[in-house]
């Protein structure tokens, strides 16, 4: 692969290669990327929602073991999660870069391929945003706008006491992938020379980690079977950090079963090979990007019949009180902190 | 000044704090800070703008002469300056922080206090974000939405042969203050016991630097007036290359008359300090946010009655082509290229 710097092509002969690289035709852009500001027609009759994150390196991602591609894609899917955990549908993403010396124009174009990938997967296009040399690390944020009708707008506010507690997939599951990846690299590092990878084993648990998809069917099922939550919130912090921020603002508590969390075989024996409790993997693991709503019980057979979903608790009207009925039966309350980067 | 460090509050804590430090009430929204994305009604029959921005430590800024409360201002103001130069309304900010360590509560509720100044200057609302960590340096990025009537938004791409090229307050004013910190900073490094700052009497320039203001006034005045420009951009990248877009786009040139560049006394005498030509610091130095734009050659009488704004040039049909007429008669081509930040 050459290695271009990017100061070869000046920021602006960058625009115009992005251009390029993330072109989707949309009838609803009067302007995409090249002016002050993008313009788009707003959706009729709907409301407009807005999300942004940002992937710093060094805390949310290794490009040790994160390909740009796999970024890429991953930048966009984390924010369009946030839009679908509203019940709303993503339509336009922004995308600023801080760029160290070392992504070339090579990396970028394979960063810009994954993002595109992403695009066409969710059915957004990127219609804007900055680029910015960074004499330190890799910075990334993205900004997603997507409408929704106001009537199926899903907050975290809205669940009631006796309201299932319902996740996607499997929590924990994008942790343990985390967790191998940081073993290969440890393993890499101490004897490079004899390295062997052995992550085909772990795929499932890793292309969580690295390439994460929100459950769009999910969403289009619920909708299809006129189901509708009362609160949602997509799996970022970890599913005691999230189920957290609704039971906070609620104004409930939650009561989890621990027999009930999905943990798989491939967690559970990622989790042992660590000498940890899958279980709590399933509570504070981050990053799984699925999606944790509550329902009213008269839904529970409903619910049930989706292989993708799982029912893991109920909840109470004890406030803020997060509590894990154990396999034993006791009952031992939950942390309520998710992750803490700035620990 | 305590020291709170953010790991004392936590993510979650933190944005408790956000949310109570950025405030505003806005009645068109349905979300704010606090849910996966923030909702908001849209402007009725009216299409919305969205910008991007990112400031990054090192690169744009430089926390050793920049204050907190400044940066917070400016990160909002050089953001609203965009949709401004659609004649846009800017609207809603959503903003994202990485953070390091040295960055405490008490430094962050000063960078609130200057963006919540700024939301309150340009009528914006903060209705979402993300905060992480850094293990490096500091990055800011800010989303920006906006609304306009169709018929009145001001792209790049209008310029005709004939129309005047005009520019608002003083391009090369925020370079000139940049360059005066830069000087002090060596001063205070070189010598730091017997450091006196001589800031004072170069405060215009430096503020135009610290904490640059778009000329929202010009644009009322326009809009009052009835004259719509044909293209029309904001100057960051300096007057040079943003004019350079404005050809590029519009498939023009342009021809500048060098004793009609507004370039004032302050901004003379410190190129003279510097031994450098205010001419080059009036085309290329950056992040004036200043308005550039063209208009149909009938508004010359009108434009002229306004003290805040200049005409310094036309537009020609020499496609790409950039002329500075220079003040003894000759005229040479400027460089196309603006601040490379990639160099």
């Amino acid at each position: 692969m050459s290695k271009t710097p990017v100061s070869a092509l000046g920021e602006f002969g960058l625009i115009e290669k992005i251009s390029e690289w993330v072109t989707l035709k949309d009838s609803d852009v009067l302007k995409s990327i090249g002016d002050d500001a993008a313009v788009f027609h707003p959706a009729e009759g709907m409301e407009q929602l807005i999300s942004t994150d940002c992937l710093v390196e060094g805390i949310h991602f290794d490009l040790t073991y994160q390909s740009l591609r796999h970024l890429g894609y991953k930048s966009v899917a984390v924010n369009v999660s946030d839009i679908y955990a509203m019940n709303g549908t993503p339509q336009y993403i922004t995308l600023a870069l801080a760029l160290p010396q070392k992504i070339t124009v090579e990396l970028l174009e394979e960063f810009y391929a994954g993002v595109h990938l992403a695009c066409k997967d969710f059915h957004v296009a990127v219609i804007g945003g900055d680029l910015s040399a960074s004499s330190g690390n890799m910075f990334i944020s993205v900004t997603v706008t997507g409408f929704a009708n106001r009537d199926e707008i899903v907050y975290r506010n809205g669940a009631k006491p006796g309201d299932l507690i319902v996740v996607s997939g499997n929590p924990g599951r994008s942790f343990a992938g985390l967790k191998v990846l940081i073993r290969e690299k440890e393993f890499y590092l101490s004897d490079p020379e004899n390295f062997a990878p052995t992550l085909d084993r772990h795929s499932w648990v890793i292309e969580r980690h690295l390439a994460p998809k929100p459950r769009t069917e999910v969403l289009s099922w619920l909708n299809q079977k006129r189901v509708k939550p009362t609160a949602m919130i997509d799996l970022s912090d970890g599913l005691a950090g999230d189920l957290f921020h609704i039971c906070k603002q609620s104004g409930v508590g939650a009561v989890l079963d621990e027999l009930s969390l999905p943990v798989t075989e491939p967690i559970r024996s990622v989790a042992e090979q660590f000498d940890e409790e899958s279980t709590k993997w399933a509570l504070f693991g981050g990053e799984d990007y699925e999606l944790l709503f509550t329902v009213n019980p008269e839904w529970r057979l409903i619910i049930e019949s989706n292989d993708e979903l799982t029912i893991i608790g109920e909840i109470t009207d004890q406030t803020e009180t997060m509590l894990l009925r154990e396999a034993e039966g006791d009952e031992t309350e939950i942390e309520k902190q998710g992750w803490n980067h700035f620990n």
